[in-house]
């Protein structure tokens, strides 16, 4: 397959899918549905013979054009349509001459670029749908799993408050589902057909313009816009932007499940297939290599994005570079996204936990991550800024012994006088310190199901 | 007043509404806000006493911060909100000592500036979908007024066909309105009150922590998430994209406009003020200000939006470097889109065309221009390769012997066997051939009520 | 080939020198290319049989290499070099079953892939020199025929001052040479082997680290650095750096021809080919394609340097993420460099000038854009803000009447009591007007011979 | 201060040297010592009166000059430099009405911007260097003082092997070296005088325009560059990207920091002042406040070097918009990078190291990070592949029984066939692994003091 990633690296950075989605041969299949279903659009409204359909339609089949020869050709005429028009046109005339007047009938060359890219980006949307579909749900499952699966939060990547993963599983579902939201609105709303014509005003159709434009739409299954929208972009830097949204959402995870697979933490791991994230000389490492790819995804999909909005400052009715420049980006972005998603579905299906070793870590430092635990308790006691004082003292006291802050409290009368013995071992309980965790994990799961 | 543009260079690249939006006192205020309505949604609650909100509604006063000692101290905190929550509460204390204990109560730091954020955001929004309505208003009329003013359309920068004015202004006009309509989608939909406590949990509330939240957003008149979203920044990339994607729109009518007014073109002009766009040693120019204002904040805007991406990319439950990336970007973003889109709302209220000089323009090839409309006329007669064929020929020859197409196809018998000598004069005529333009501009103007 | 650009668009948008050093299967002998001078390396320093080299040596041809299978394999091995390397071990085996066990000896991925990264780049920047040689001599050539062909000087898009095309023309020469400088430089001081094992203290090869460092340097005739540099990027990044800026000077004078080429300026025309820049239905139209070709590649290659640069926060010993993102987008940034400096060669070695035009269009402004000369000679006499005073009232007079501004100024006394007739008509010389532009051209092109 | 960050956040994202260079007022001194050095070099010339210099030098004090009023009126005039020059004009009549016709004589605007932006990025450079002389004298002590420290190399976050903590700590000294000789190269070569005129031929200034360019390079210390450079902004985008380089660099080191910060690490910490990083409800912890201010502007330079690069693209003379685009972006620029640098500095001068833990960390693995040297060792008997195999086959071993590799190799007779107890033993001495790292960090000092 031929894409916008080199075929060595392609594999490592998107799906399979995506790959299909972004090939050579189906981006110009895709110009020549365009074509074809001009030339049936124009026969429904009588404008070009229907015989001429028959015609055009045999010809329209991607893998009888030679792509070198084509992609050659754009270098002279700037861009892959006006090549492409006259090979059609010329295979046309071999079945049948008097057809091959009537190919790209009244359209311009960035008909059928803008549409075929509509339709790629159609095709990506389904393909992205699909692996959101598996991450969510993977998730989903993860966190009803793990709700009363204690781990310690983490913030400044210094250890703060217990917390039940399964809250941290669910927010990555609900972020996910975000997405998917975005996207099927794009799906919707965003995706259009381009059919303009040189100066985007169908002149040369005269009357009939807009009917052979509604037909169009039609046989393509694209949303008719308003009118051609050749140098208005905003449309392509939406779903751009979308699918950079998207990537930093898979991003966001996988920082988080390369920290916990950290050799220090092993609270977590992606699913270890035969041979996956093993180095050729330390053979008891566990590398993140589902989360590298999403991390190099969420490295470059920020910058593509930037292209693609960058190039909206095109001029007049036909711009000369921000468009082109909108041709390898745009895939590029397509299959980065797809990758990332992909290893993100990967490790929302897979995801190994350690429960035990969250539990150990939460106890790293002896107690001090229950301070606020206690330090609230105290405070309705004592308010807050006393309570604070104490717990603050107690553990530096803590930490300065060496010793769990349940013992050094246990000690202080200032926390004795209000908290009972028992009462005070049980705020070191982690679980008994979530606060409404267990209905945000409810209301996030609710979430998913909406569209 | 003080923001993220410097003084000298805020007034060119911003509108005075934004400045007010992101002016550091009025920054401030919005973090007092949520100190004040987090003590009366606690008060409501019972969780903190009615009399504590009294104090702390007094102290929550901006102006009576210093601010430079904050900011020194936000270098050892790490951010504004420790020092801040540290002030007030001395504040409070000096006004009621025990009110003091119930400042910030439950919150994290996070919670007090994302949500500050969020009530800048949603002013910010308000203010650009003001300008929107300017901009969008005066487009609409000046498409109405131009709707038959022929101008040619410039595909890669070279004159292609006529096209009314009109058409390309309600363009103009239906762009700006697909950003408006995507800035009240995240107005509705995408702000969010950020509520979550250290661990995203609410745990320092106990059981009350979601109606602690749910009388905070009402409070905020801001939409209550299903949870805090810390660490998941997807709704202020998508807000951060939306102003990007607008200022993109923005700077493809400023490069239409730029261009227009070249010495050498002349067509349309940007409003001029007393002194506008004055040269200090050229005192004939007519420099294309507003137009540099937005493309400037054009090339700064998909920038800046991409860091706001790849800041997504947070660890755990609090980040330590990307959440602080969004601090100053975000400011910046709202300020240039702010700038870009009132000189645009300027250029909307005040062009100036000429379209006499326009129409003087369309016959500069002699033409050329209107040979596709030539060809399309003849293609009906004789086959679409063959009129391409003949009006290709003419068109070389015109420009070889330096005379108009007209003459030249009127003396060709392979035009005037198909076509008679008045049908050739009239097809001549640029507003003759602009196929469904007038339909577009209708469904355009249409389109700017939709919600 | 296969590259980082779908083929369809590669040749549009890279030169064939640059897909080449692109190639997947010539990125994979660069790989090999480290494996085996390793090995001679490693013998030479007698840390492996002399014998095993050979069987390396035959193994390390990169076409009988299975790329889809590697493509596959890294998936799961996170980069190319760990399945690589078993490959090559396995066909070394088939060889000689005892060298098997000195392929990659005290190596690790990381220097393999960055070791052929940088013989990548060497690659990549002799390309990019040769063809900046040929743009650089032939915008001096250019410079040189039109050191007097006066040319209106435009800023802000408006008609400012005469002077002459040749400077215009020596100045992209000069921008370009200092591009070639940047590129030397890196060529010489920036790139650097890699070589550092696993913790990049050659701790596998005991003493005897460093001779094998300075004996594969030489194999390779790649600098020695002080030290691994593993995950200190700043080199790539330099290197990436250079790049889009030189892509960024090339886009700055596309922008300049594809201005010249408008319709309604026509002073300057990229060469025409056969077919270069025709449309499909405007016969007349010269689009500036090359121009297109490198704005395209001007709007990427700040993104793909950014990307470059965001990857230089690499974490620890070796990162996980944002040195994948350096794979695919640096060959990225390389190819659309070399397309951009291609076009740039063809306009600077073919570019077709219309002096005549340059004239006509200079009085454009009815002699509005001497009034500085005039200003000038005016303000010796009479004071700068007087002399401007009167040439401003001048120019709007000549403006209002539609005059020429010579006309206007004979009949002004506070002029003519200064400056006689034939002074004043020669004010209007454009050449008369050019200051040090001559002096200025010679500097520009003897800058050129610098090194 | 005003400068292009918010006055609340600039303390905690730029050094308060950097705010200076970045200050209104210093930047609006800067135009005027442009004007002023232009007045003296024009009277050293003989074109003006030496008495105006008088006038104009005591008028030209920023302090005097109502910014505000300036800041609107470049609303209208599209920079600074236009009321500038008339209000320093008006200024200097009050003084001296016959020199106020000698103010700006000859120059033009970008000839007055520019300049100024050299003398700040000048005064910019020589903070950053400042700064960067501090951090490599911390690390270079730091590294002499580490070099037998013991630390574990993790690569893919990982543990992977035994190293000198000196080495990485010589890495950080040799890699912000790279980019002081970067910036001094800047300094030395890149920066230039911008003075041109209009049209860049200095035509006001007749014959005299490269005297008077010379005299007024020298006056402002700044290299006389071959030409006029006005749309060629190469050097203004060489210096940016040395910037955002310097940043990544940052970036890399307090990556590094705060994840050695992390509490499940506790390695290494950034020095701890009175109350940094404190949290207001957690009182044990230990935010990684400085690296999270360099992780902030890690995360936005490259996409603000991105706008410098892609604002290359600059139109004819004098660009509308990406001229614009440079002046916030580029103070934005250099605050964020000295904001970075401090926060290195200031880590390199006080980095708490503790190598105790680092030691208990290398074990945590049960001898696993020894395995290559374990499998080196045994390679040179048995050869790699079967070394390989064996050690990780007791590797998964001691994981599966949780036991010490040592232990577990000790009873493997294929180990202990070749290998006796003792140097077995030694062999998980995790300095006695170390390869050539004392050579390493040797030549990295070395390489300090290089010019």
């Amino acid at each position: 397959m031929s894409s916008s990633l080199p075929p060595l690296l392609a594999p490592l950075l998107s799906s399979a899918a995506m790959r299909t989605v972004c090939d050579d041969e189906v981006y110009l299949q895709h110009m020549l549905d365009f074509e074809h279903a001009l030339a049936r659009a124009e026969a429904a409204v009588g404008i070009i013979p229907a015989s001429a359909v028959v015609s055009i339609a045999k010809a329209c089949h991607a893998e009888s054009f030679d792509r070198a020869a084509l992609a050659e050709a754009a270098v002279q005429a700037g861009n892959l349509a006006i090549p492409l028009v006259k090979m059609l046109t010329a295979k046309v005339a071999t079945l049948d001459p008097s057809a091959a007047r009537y190919v790209h009938w009244g359209a311009t060359s960035q008909d059928v670029i803008d549409t075929a890219t509509m339709l790629g980006l159609r095709a990506a949307l389904n393909a992205l749908i699909a692996d959101l579909d598996r991450a969510i749900a993977g998730f989903a499952r993860l966190a009803i799993r793990h709700r009363e699966t204690a781990v310690v939060a983490r913030t400044w990547l210094q250890h703060a408050l217990p917390m039940p993963f399964g809250l941290k599983l669910a927010e990555y579902a609900a972020a996910l589902h975000r997405s998917r939201e975005r996207l099927k609105r794009l799906r919707r709303e965003t995706l259009a057909l381009q059919f303009g014509g040189a100066a985007g005003t169908l002149a040369a159709l005269g009357d009939n313009g807009l009917k052979v434009a509604e037909q169009l739409a039609q046989e393509l299954l694209l949303p008719l816009p308003d009118a051609p929208w050749h140098t208005h972009r905003d449309r392509i830097a939406d779903v751009a932007s979308a699918l950079a949204i998207l990537t930093g959402t898979c991003g966001k995870i996988a920082r988080d499940v390369s920290l916990m697979m950290q050799t220090d933490v092993a609270e977590a791991f992606e699913p270890a297939d035969e041979g996956r994230g093993g180095s050729s000389t330390m053979p008891h490492k566990r590398n993140p290599v589902a989360a590298a790819r999403v991390l190099a995804a969420a490295t470059m999909a920020p910058n593509l994005a930037a292209t693609i909005m960058a190039a909206q400052v095109q001029d007049h009715e036909r711009s000369a570079g921000p468009w082109h420049a909108e041709w390898p980006t745009l895939p590029t972005l397509q299959l980065v996204t797809s990758g990332a998603l992909e290893a993100i579905a990967e490790i929302a299906e897979g995801l190994e936990v350690d429960p035990e070793r969250m539990r150990a870590n939460l106890d790293m430092t002896q107690g001090l991550v229950m301070a606020e635990a206690v330090s609230m308790a105290l405070a309705e006691k004592v308010g807050k800024s006393e309570a604070h004082h104490i717990v603050e003292a107690a553990s530096r006291r803590a930490i300065e012994t060496r010793r769990h802050l349940h013992e050094v409290l246990a000690e202080d009368t200032r926390v004795t006088t209000h908290i009972d013995a028992d009462t005070l071992k049980g705020l070191f309980d982690p679980m008994a310190y979530q606060g409404v965790a267990q209905t945000l994990i409810d209301r996030l799961l609710a979430s998913l199901a909406s569209e």
